[in-house]
C-alpha cells in the first residue's frame, strides 16, 4: 500500500498544554496526538499543524497532516484515535488527502475569534475560555478600530518580537502561515466585535490570509485601548506604519483565543 | 462589635477539587474558600456548605455561612474574596444572615440539574461539565420515568452506601440536609428531562427538599437505564420500594451533575 496523506480535523481545550508545539517533558497538542497515533499505528510521526497555538489558546477546528503506511481506514482511525486521546483534545475528522496538502503551507485563510466576558463576576465555567473584563468600553469606537485592519497591511507592530524565531523562511509567522504573504504583511478579510448581550459578551472575529505570532491577541489588546479611551480608532493607523511592536497595546491573555477554523 | 453571621452564595468549577469537604493535602472548595477568608479576616473559621458536593461536581449557587467578628462590610468581603479565591470559584454575594441561619440545616430545598451530552463527539469545552452518551435514549420513557419519584418517598435504593459515614443524626445526607427529613425519606417537588436540541444536550432537572449522598446520579443512572430499555417506567416504583441499592442503576459521572440553587 503506497503511503497516505491524512488530514485531521480537531478541537481542543488549551487550558491543560503548553501549546500546540511538540516540547520535551511537557505536555503539548501535538505530542499527545503524535503519541496517540504512534500507539495505533505503530509509526513514528510528528503531525503538521495547520500554525501553532500558544499555552492556553483553544481550537475549534485545528487542521493537521501527517503521512501513513498504516491500511487504517480514516474513519476507523478517526474512532481510535479519540478513544486513546484526553477529552481535551477531540478529533472532529479524519479524511485522506493529496500527496501536496500540508495544513501549513496549503492553509489559504483562518478565522479566530477572541472572547471577552464582560459580566462583574466571571462564571468559573468560563474562566479558562474567555478574558474577564468588565470595565467600560466604547464598543463603537472598538468596531470602527477593527475596521481599520481590514486588508493588506504590514502587521509588524502587532506581531511578536521573538529574538529565538529569527527571520527565517519562518519568519515571526508562529501562530500560522498561509499563501501570498511577504515578510509581515497579511491580509484581513473580515475584523469586526459582536456583542452578545445574552451572554454578556463582547466577541471579535478576524478572518485572514495569515497571522504572525500573538498578532490576533495584539490586536485586541490594541482596540481594549481603543474601548477605554486611551487611543483613538484613528491611531490603528499610525501604529500599523510605525511598524514597532511598542506602538501597539499590551497582548490580551491567551485564554479568550479561539483558533476558529482554517482555509484550504 | 458583636459577631455576625454571613451568608455566602457562591459558584465554583468542581473539576480541580475532591469535593466540597476540606481535606488534608487535597484542594477542596470548602478549604480554599476558609483559608481565602483567614487570609482576608485573620480569623480561623470553616465556612458552613448546604450540603457537600463530590469531587467532580460543579456549584451555580451554593450557599455556605459562617460567624466572624470582622467588621468588614459583606461587600467589600465579596470582593476580597473573589481577589484572593482562584478563578474556578467565584463568590456571587455575601449577606448578613439572622444568628440562627445555618446554611445546612437551615436549607428548605434544593436544585440540581444534570447535563448529557447527545452528540457523537463531544467538544472538549464540554467534556468537565455533562455525561458525554451519545447512544439511543427513548427520551418518552426518561420522562415517564422521572415523574414517578415526585413526591414523598424512601430514597434508600438511590443513596450511597457509604459504611463509613454510620447512621448518626446525619444518616446518609452527605449530598445534602434539610427540613422535614426522617431516614431517607425525601420530597421530590419537581423531576423532569428537557431535550436542548440545539446544544445536543440532554438536562434533568431535581428540585426537593433534600438529597441523599449520590441520589441525584443514581435517579440518573436509573433513568438511563430506563432510556435504554433495560428497565420499564414501571420499575421505578418496584425500586424505591425494594429500599435496595442494588436494585437501581449506576451512579452517572460526577461531571454532569450541578447544585443549581438551595432555598431558604
Amino acid at each position: 500500500m503506497p503511503p497516505r496523506n491524512l488530514k485531521i480535523l480537531l478541537a481542543y481545550d488549551g487550558t491543560p498544554y503548553s501549546g500546540w508545539q511538540v516540547q520535551p517533558d511537557r505536555p503539548t497538542i501535538q505530542g499527545t496526538l503524535a503519541a496517540a497515533i504512534t500507539r495505533i499505528t505503530g509509526e513514528t510521526v510528528l503531525p503538521q499543524g495547520s500554525g501553532r497555538t500558544d499555552a492556553g489558546v483553544h481550537a475549534l477546528g485545528q487542521v493537521a497532516s501527517f503521512m501513513t503506511l498504516s491500511a487504517i481506514p480514516a474513519a476507523n482511525l478517526a474512532k481510535a484515535l479519540n478513544d486513546m486521546l484526553p477529552a481535551s483534545i477531540r478529533v472532529l475528522s479524519v479524511e485522506e488527502a493529496d500527496e501536496s496538502f500540508h495544513a501549513r503551507h496549503s492553509a489559504m485563510f483562518k478565522a479566530y475569534r477572541y472572547r471577552i466576558y464582560r459580566g462583574k463576576v466571571c462564571p468559573p465555567f468560563l474562566a479558562n475560555y474567555v478574558y474577564h473584563y468588565p470595565y467600560p468600553l466604547d464598543v463603537g469606537k472598538m468596531t470602527a478600530a477593527a475596521k481599520a485592519v481590514i486588508g493588506e497591511h504590514d502587521f509588524t507592530s502587532f506581531a511578536a518580537v521573538d529574538p529565538e524565531l529569527g527571520r527565517g523562511p519562518e519568519g515571526l509567522e508562529r501562530e500560522d502561515s498561509a499563501s501570498a504573504k511577504v515578510g509581515n504583511v497579511r491580509t484581513i478579510f473580515t475584523s469586526q466585535w459582536e456583542e452578545n448581550d445574552a451572554a454578556d459578551e463582547l466577541v471579535y472575529t478576524v478572518r485572514g490570509n495569515g497571522f504572525l505570532h500573538h498578532m490576533v491577541r495584539n490586536l485586541v489588546g490594541t482596540f481594549l485601548l481603543v474601548g477605554k479611551g486611551t487611543l483613538d480608532c484613528e491611531d490603528i493607523q499610525r501604529i500599523l506604519e510605525e511598524k514597532n511592536r511598542s506602538a501597539a497595546g499590551a497582548t490580551a491573555p491567551a485564554s479568550g483565543l479561539h483558533l476558529v477554523s482554517v482555509g484550504y
